[in-house]
């Protein structure tokens, strides 16, 4: 049995400036692959040793898309990057004053630090719901979920109890943000082409989808145009919406609202909430509402050599007071400039202030509508919207195979309203992980 | 918390003969397939909800294709047959005098019973090393042999400890068959062209690969000159081969042979043996070995409405005294003709027996070579092999779909030497699975 203390970070000394990142999404990605190796020794430090991209998430939950198609190994990213060092290992905390962080298998020193964490699900201390929804935030997430959907039609065929087969025929999932609309919005077109051929014993007309939001309207970060056309969209597909309704309980049979209803389902997707994955070790005052206060340089307050950026961290400004929007185009533009900031630093050239270029936002409703608002208050919608998002997401999905296989099967699926992936990964739950059991275990503490 | 007693079989009454097929492999895919929905009523009833293509397991193992590349699921290759039942549970016996197959919800009567449950790895009653070893023969296990790999390397960077390191980079293959050698072999290419570039600061001359058999060549199955060019090929590939050599104990850190040897290891992979996947409940004498003895219509010994086809069973004849190689094509064959026999005992038409039709054997090893033993005694190698099998794996795989994925991902291996799928996807352990929990954890028993 492998120890803990047999293991160390065992980075190379260096005389170039050391930057320590934390995380491995988009900030973290852009960061590192515009800081060159000859001026920067960069140590990334991630629990997860791929990039993921999680705008297609859903997609795996649905069938649509391989796990590994949405995630790119982190070493072969940089694998061109001379003096770029990843440790796949869980941060434990930060000592500013020692400018080092803190692992579960020892500490290195940093010269700049940038967390670059993201968030994570925020279940705002309800444990009993953390402990029975499915979250949708990482790609064991997916594969549980996509497993647990598959899994509930196969016993809906088996059993002769309504109630119970209603059970696992709702499906409810709270939050009408991105990720709701669009796993909801697949689930509906699963429902329409695929699963009544697949069951023909189930009645599919007893497959509700609820998509359930505290909010008076779906897809709040956008425009009210956008929430119109998808509200219409859903509602087309099928899809139950109710909105200024929030969860109260739900012990893994029936979902309470505060307002008294009920729902009996399964199955509740938590994509209600997020909140930024802060490390322990610097002041309270840095965190607001769980992100790192930031300057427009990304510098977290009070320090000039430990950064923020992406979702964890929230940078205000005039024209965006409460910070800029939780999505990848911020973290990407964040962690690009902050590496040219570096690289001005060493030229003892003055810093660039961050200026958000938003790009719009899309998001997709079933298979072939979408909504967009794009830069100048412009909303798109329908097949032009959905074109428009599936070039931004080839284009932005990391690497020429990945790319290649998602084409694929989307093509397939266009064409066919077939989903491939529908297979049951069991849950593996085994002795067999000697090497990394404790580490493992220890990494999965959120 | 869903409770077995809530669940049932729940298949519809017919008035034509029920055919129940335990097992969803090329045996029982091939059999369904071929029987006419206006003439049977076809009930499968497997642990797995997708057909599996084992032949390419080992390259999930190594991060050549995805898991979904290689599975189907089982209702969409049937989604056209309009009386075909397929449930997702375990048999747990069968009773051939009340004519039922029993399962954790209930039984089912049958007319007629066909056994189509292929292998499971055998141990040879050797507790320690089951547990240990890691198997080849699910998805799981290939999923959860690619973490622990990746695992281990991402842990040998992390330690300073030689031994520790040298048992992280060791891989001890047991058993010398086509999963070992193409295991082996694929390893290979990795360690040349992959591994140094991901973890520059690992030597991987320091990387093992043993592989490990009891009998005097590698490719027992196949001709000797077979076996003899593989041996080369591997040689070249800088795989060590131990011959004549068997496994003691593995006590998870070391592996002891019987000659008293012991090679320091992390990771044993276990391709020794398999032993047919028997039921309880027919008599003793009709297993030989682990598998059910049957004449040449498939019948199991002492039978006429029960069968065994593909790797289960043993159909011994003077060409076969040992009955057929286990592998795809006597399943396919068969599950076909079986198919084909029960519609003539519809028209009163008389059987015909079983006559294997041998196409010839191959094995991959490394990234265009391979060996193949043609029907008369011709053996081919090399490059032209290779393709031989490249065009015999894309022909056999199922679904369109599949075909494409994994051709992409061949030819982008074969131009880049890269394999983009090698991401860890940590085992999963939670509470989320309430569905499938007691459900999950009954079907796991072996």
């Amino acid at each position: 049995m492998l120890q803990l203390d047999q293991l160390s970070l065992n980075i190379p000394d260096t005389t170039k400036p050391r930057v320590v990142v934390i995380g491995g999404g988009f900030g973290a990605v852009n960061l590192t692959k515009n800081l060159p190796s000859d001026q920067f020794q960069v140590v990334m430090l991630s629990k997860q040793n791929y990039h993921g991209f999680w705008p297609l998430l859903y997609q795996v939950a649905t069938a649509g898309l391989e796990p590994e198609s949405i995630g790119e190994p982190i070493r072969k990213l940089f694998d061109d990057h001379s003096d770029f060092h990843f440790r796949f290992v869980r941060v434990t905390g930060i000592d500013p004053v020692a400018k080092t962080v803190s692992t579960l298998i020892g500490s290195v020193r940093y010269d700049y630090l940038v967390i670059a964490t993201g968030t994570k699900s925020n279940y705002f201390g309800n444990k009993e719901i953390e402990q029975n929804a499915f979250g949708l935030k990482h790609l064991t997430d997916a594969v549980n979920l996509r497993s647990q959907l598959l899994q509930s039609f196969e016993q809906a065929n088996l059993t002769q109890d309504p109630a119970l087969r209603q059970g696992l025929l709702n499906i409810v999932i709270a939050g009408a943000g991105p990720t709701g609309v669009e796993l909801a919005g697949s689930l509906a077109e699963m429902r329409q082409h695929v699963l009544p051929k697949d069951y023909p014993n189930l009645d599919f007309r007893q497959m509700n989808i609820y998509l359930v939001d505290g909010l008076d309207r779906v897809l709040p970060p956008m425009s009210p145009e956008a929430s119109q056309h998808a509200h219409g969209y859903l509602l087309k597909l099928g899809v139950n919406i109710k909105l200024n309704k929030l969860v109260d309980s739900y012990d893994g049979t029936t979902v309470r609202f505060k307002d008294g209803e009920e729902i009996p389902t399964q199955t509740l997707v938590w994509a209600a909430g997020v909140t930024g994955a802060t490390i322990e070790g610097l002041p309270a005052e840095t965190v607001e509402r769980g992100r790192y206060l930031v300057n427009d340089f990304n510098q977290i307050l009070g320090y000039t050599d430990i950064f923020a950026i992406g979702d964890v961290a929230v940078m205000k400004s005039d024209k965006w007071p409460k910070g800029h929007p939780q999505v990848a185009q911020p973290a990407i533009q964040q962690g690009t400039l902050l590496a040219e900031n570096l690289v001005r630093q060493r030229r003892n050239e003055a810093w660039k202030h961050f200026d958000y270029f938003d790009k719009g936002s899309l998001a997709i409703v079933g298979r072939a509508r979408a909504v967009a608002d794009l830069p100048g208050k412009h909303t798109l919608s329908g097949f032009i919207a959905w074109i428009a998002w599936l070039f931004v997401h080839i284009y932005y999905l990391v690497g020429f195979r990945n790319k290649l296989i998602v084409l694929t099967n989307w093509a397939y699926r266009l064409f066919t309203y077939q989903r491939g992936t529908r297979i049951i990964i069991q849950p593996y739950i085994n002795d067999h992980d000697k090497v990394g059991q404790e580490f493992a275990r220890q990494q999965a503490i959120d």
